[in-house]
């Protein structure tokens, strides 16, 4: 199996890609592409490692060459078009023609929605792609949250399409046995929240290939209650950058308090294990990238800010997510859903 | 000025509620009016407090008889209708008639919402009122989150009446001398979101009496640099409980790990100073209750599950709340902008 990665993305592009690369590389059973401009790649190998070392990875360690970077400032769709040569265009190239099995980046993220989209292409009967990151939950075990943002406005089938490709994918890489599906929402009864969420809800109940839990409040899903947190993309990606956001004072407060002085400095020395084992357990980069799921194949989006350690992460998911055929189960299931509708609708007539 | 306090509300009612009263009344200019079973609160209070220490307090603390208690699990309206002689149906009236200046109330924030509207009424010019918590930022200012959960179908003229409620307050109560007021989006650049977000986005911007920021993402609303963050009821709703659900897991993680063996233990009693100074920094509830703006009269929603300390701050803002003049000042401004509509109207003819 071969991982394709997009080291010249996200903003410790291209070290900490090619860091991470290296570092995962004993960890996997797959091959992996480094795309990126060739020469700087080389230079940046051996820079960080031995002469040994390199020769070692190099027999599981691919280079292609691309001249190109797409940046976060570009519109998604004029980048793609007029950036033939970028890394993420030549990963989705690959990508399709099978080249590579799997495809992360930790560029744009508009970006490389789009082009998942357009260069890669939907699975036949999936409307839209989603775009689901895992978070932590109390008991360690995380859930995923899908839609985060590719889908601002959804409709119900959207969100039900949702619901069967998360429990796919919690089913075959996350080996949650019968994923429990919960629709985010104001309250746990039935007949809450807006327009979009009553009528999912309806759709929900009524679809036999999912476990659905009912309505979670954003107060109970770190509780590890659900294994898939189902909403539209835009309150899915408010949700994701609100528990950022929360998450960053937290760590920047706790800091501040425990550097306030001489004595509370001391303290922090004594507690740091402590608090490297809660900030480990908060931590949602511990669970890897976003995937996005609805496309052909497999794509999983590094965190922009991503370091090695991420990135190594992320490729082992990357790997799980392939190897676990994530989405040939989804193709299958909507092919057969298609031939019972098919039935059906003959049965009808 | 009289403080309308229903004591019968919420998960710890009467005792905390009652406690809060009593704690806060030396801190007040206002006297409070305890709202629930007399015999009740009569014994309760003696229960807790010196004898002299209540004839002291009886001066400015009052009690309303009220033999009927609305639960959480009622139908609002069908409570509303039905429950004429309930504490929290008796403040209303309270309200109304004048017999008090603000209305606090600690229990079913669905009644709450629906006896403001319905009992209490709204402002000329307002269509819909909001729920408005005020939540925690790194500098220790706060923002307020208007709307969180009183209405779930939103138009964009609802959170342009939002933006200039929020503002209001902020300004008088809050005395920030030209708000700064954000639209919770998924990205900082006009055009982002859905549909209600764009539109709203172009009404904001041409809107004068408001200082608008543009679009603020979840991850910046903590930081400080806007003081009214505005979005629809659903969306509003859904962050407001992540942030208690994340605040939740933080808590009771960070606990865990302090008191996972002796040692932890024993550093837990030396950080236990830094470790109340975050827990500060970070409480949304020292902040006090939600305001609901938009109704005739100054309403608060204090925590159900609110503790004395909580209920204490809570009806010192409330106090705030209705010395600062927000109602009447919302009402001038609305009939302000009646009148310069209509005149522009006119002149359109």
């Amino acid at each position: 199996m071969k991982i394709l990665l997009d080291v010249m993305g996200g903003d410790n592009s291209p070290d900490e890609l090619i860091k991470g690369a290296v570092d995962a590389i004993d960890d996997l059973e797959s091959e992996v592409v480094l795309i990126g401009n060739e020469n700087i790649i080389k230079e940046k190998l051996k820079e960080f490692y031995h002469k040994e070392k390199i020769e070692d990875i190099n027999s599981r360690l691919h280079i292609k060459h691309a001249s190109e970077v797409i940046s976060n400032e570009e519109s998604p769709t004029d980048a793609l078009k007029h950036k033939k040569d970028s890394s993420m265009v030549v990963g989705f190239q690959m990508l399709k023609s099978g080249e590579g099995d799997v495809f992360v980046s930790a560029g744009s993220t508009g970006a490389f929605m789009a082009g998942g989209l357009l260069q890669v292409g939907r699975i036949k009967g999936i409307d839209r792609p989603a775009l689901c990151p895992l978070l932590p939950t109390y008991d360690g075990k995380g859930f995923m949250l899908i839609d985060c943002g590719a889908n601002t406005n959804c409709r119900p089938i959207n969100l039900v399409q949702f619901a069967q490709m998360g429990s796919v994918y919690m089913q075959n890489v996350m080996k949650r046995e019968q994923p429990k599906i919960g629709l985010l929402n104001i309250g746990a009864e039935e007949g809450k929240g807006n327009e979009l969420m009553k009528e999912t809800y309806e759709k929900l109940e009524e679809e036999k290939s999912i476990d659905f839990y009912g309505n979670i409040e954003g107060r109970y899903i770190f509780d590890g209650d659900v294994d898939v947190v189902v909403t539209d993309g835009f309150t899915g990606n408010i949700t994701l950058k609100t528990i950022e956001g929360l998450g960053g004072i937290v760590n920047k407060m706790l800091k501040e308090e425990l550097f306030r002085n001489l004595w509370t400095k001391f303290l922090a020395i004594l507690v740091l294990p402590v608090l490297k084992r809660f900030k480990k357990r908060m931590d949602y980069t511990e669970y890897g990238g976003a995937l996005l799921l609805g496309i052909n194949k497999p794509m999983v989006k590094c965190h922009g800010s991503a370091k090695a350690k991420l990135v190594k992460i992320t490729l082992k998911q990357a790997e799980e997510f392939a190897k676990n055929k994530v989405v040939e189960t989804i193709k299958e299931n909507f092919a057969k859903n298609k031939v019972e509708e098919t039935v059906k609708e003959n049965i009808d007539k």
